[in-house]
C-alpha cells in the first residue's frame, strides 16, 4: 500500500512546471452549502496525470531513460507522459486504442510521444505493452497499478487539506482507481475523519461493483461519453486502497454529467471534459448526504473536443 | 489621483467571498515565453467587478445604506453590485440599456437588484441615474469616476505582483478605463519598471483615440461583441491615470478576439466572456514586443451566454 510519507516525498519532487491548481468556492455545487472545486483541469497539459507521470518518469534509472518507456492511455495520462518525457529527455511511446478521440492522439503526438495503436478492447493494450517491452527494450509502465503513480496522484490530496484543512467530503472521479486511492491515502492519513467518496459513470461502474462484491470484477464494456473513465475492471491496488479508504463509489447518468459540463462552464467558469465532471454531477443530482466540514469535487481534466463542449453547452 | 495605500486599505477590507484568483502559467500565450493568465473570470459573480462592488457599497454611510444604491452597467459590474448589495444589506438598483443580453439583465434579477432599462445611448444612463437620485434618494454609482471603484480594481495589481514580483508586461482590458487605472496606478507604484498597457477592441477603442489625442475624446457607438467593453468615452479620472501611467492601448479585431476565447476555452481551460479575452488577443496576435520578465494578460471575466460560447467554439 501507497503511504503518505511516499506521497510527501513524491510532492517534493514535482518540478515547477506542475501547477498547484486553485481551490475555488463554489456555494451553488453543494445546496449553498461551503462546497469547493479541486481544478486540476487547469494542471499543466489540462489533467492531473502531469504529477503521476513526472513521479514515475523521474524515478527510472540512467538506462531506463535512454531506452524509453511507455504506457497505454486513452489520453489524459498519454499527453502528460509526452510532456514529462521531452521535459526530462525521456523518449515516450503511448498504446491508444483506435477509438480514442482524434483531438487527443493529436496533441499526444504534438507534445512529442510516438503514438501506437491497438484494438478497441481494454485487454489489448496490455498485450501491445508485452510486446514493446520484448522487442523493443521500453520500460512499460502499468499505471493503474504502480506505487509511484498513485504516490503522484495523491499530492492533489495533500494540496487540497492544505487549502481546505477542514474539509469532510472529498470526491473523486474514477476510472481504474489510481486517482481515488492516491488521494483517499492522503486524505485519510492526515485527516481520518473526512468522508472520501468515488464517483463513476452508470455505464463504467467496474469500481463500484468490485466494491460492492468484494472482489475486483470486470465489465464487458464500458458504455459512457466520459472517454477518460473507460477501465473496464479496477487496478488490484487501487481496490485495495479504495476497499481501507473508501466510503462509497456512487454512479451518475450520462445526462447527469453532460449538466454537470455545462454547469461547470457557465456557473464557475471552467472548461471540463466529461469525466473530470462526474464529481459534480454527483453533487448537483442531490443523491450525496451533507458533510460536516466543506465539500470538494476534484475536476480532474478539460480536454475535451472543441465541438463536443459545444455540443454539451447547447443541452 | 488614487494612490497605492487607498488600494492597499481597499484590499485588507475585502470580504471572504472575493476570491484571490490564481494566476496561472500560460506558456503558449507569448511565444513560448513565461506568461500567465490572471484568472478574474474565476471571481465570484464571474468578473473582477466583485471588489469594487464591495469597496464602494461598504464605503456609504447608514443613512445611505437604507436608502440604496444604483448604478448604470452593462452587465457584470450590475451582478457583482448585486450580489454585495445582498451580502451588506443594502437595496442596489442597475439601470441598464434594452439591448444588454437578456443572459445578463437575468443574472442581475437573480442576485438581488431591481433592474431598470433605458435607452440603448450611452448618455441616456446618465439622464436615469439623476433622476432616480432626484426621485427616490439612491446614492448614484458613478462608476467611472469614483475613486473607490478604481481603488477596487487595483488590488487585482497588488496580487499579480504578489504571485509574480518579477512581472514585467501586464495587459489590462479596457472599457471607459477603471480598470486599466487601477491596475496601472497599482503595478507602477511597486515596480515603476513594469510596462502597463490596455487592450480595446477596434469598434470601442475611446481609451486608445483619447490618449492619442492627448484628452477626452468621444467615439459616436461602439461596435464589438464585447458587451462588457462598451464605453463611448473613458472616464476624466481613469484617463488621466492612463496618461501617467499606461505606456500604450492597442486595438484587436473582431476575429482576433473569438479567436482568443477559443484558444483559453481549448488551451487554457478558461470560460472567457469576449471583453475578457482581449488582451489574450493582443498577445495571440503577435504585434506586442516582449517585456523584461514574465507577461501577465489579465482575463476579466467569464459571463458568457452559453449559445454565444458555443458558437464561437465552433468558429
Amino acid at each position: 500500500m501507497v503511504t503518505v510519507d511516499e506521497i510527501e516525498a513524491a510532492r517534493r519532487r514535482l518540478p515547477p512546471e506542475v501547477v498547484q491548481t486553485p481551490l475555488l468556492p463554489c456555494p451553488a455545487l453543494h445546496e449553498g452549502r461551503p462546497a469547493f472545486l479541486k481544478a486540476e483541469s487547469l494542471q499543466v497539459t489540462g489533467s492531473y496525470k502531469a504529477r503521476a507521470a513526472f513521479t514515475v518518469l523521474a524515478s527510472l534509472d540512467p538506462a531506463a531513460r535512454q531506452r524509453g518507456a511507455v504506457l497505454a492511455s486513452s489520453g489524459n495520462f498519454a499527453a502528460a507522459f509526452a510532456f514529462m518525457g521531452r521535459r526530462l529527455g525521456i523518449p515516450t511511446a503511448v498504446v491508444m486504442m483506435r477509438k480514442t478521440a482524434p483531438y487527443k492522439v493529436e496533441r499526444t503526438h504534438r507534445l512529442g510521444a510516438e503514438v501506437i495503436f491497438c484494438d478497441d478492447r481494454w485487454d489489448a493494450r496490455e498485450e501491445l505493452l508485452a510486446r514493446l517491452e520484448a522487442e523493443r527494450g521500453l520500460t512499460v509502465i502499468h499505471h493503474y497499478e504502480d506505487p509511484r503513480v498513485i504516490a503522484g496522484h495523491g499530492t492533489i490530496g495533500l494540496e487540497i487539506l492544505e487549502d481546505c484543512p477542514e474539509a469532510g467530503l472529498v470526491l473523486v472521479p474514477v476510472s481504474s482507481g489510481g486517482l481515488l486511492a492516491g488521494v483517499a491515502a492522503a486524505v485519510k492519513a492526515r485527516r481520518p475523519g473526512a468522508r472520501v467518496i468515488g464517483v463513476q459513470p452508470e455505464g463504467a461502474d467496474a469500481m463500484a461493483r468490485s466494491l460492492e462484491a468484494g472482489h475486483v470484477v470486470s465489465i464487458p464494456e464500458a458504455r459512457t461519453m466520459c472517454d477518460a473513465l473507460v477501465a473496464t475492471h479496477p487496478g488490484e491496488l487501487p481496490f485495495q486502497h479504495a476497499q481501507r479508504d473508501v466510503e462509497a463509489v456512487v454512479r451518475v447518468s450520462e445526462a447527469e454529467i453532460a449538466h454537470a459540463v455545462r454547469f461547470l462552464a457557465i456557473e464557475a467558469k471552467l472548461v471540463a471534459e466529461p469525466g473530470g465532471a462526474v464529481t459534480t454531477a454527483a453533487l448537483l443530482s442531490g443523491r450525496l448526504r451533507p458533510a460536516e466540514g466543506p465539500t470538494v469535487a476534484l475536476v480532474s481534466g478539460g480536454n475535451v473536443a472543441p465541438e463536443r463542449l459545444a455540443a454539451l453547452l447547447r443541452v
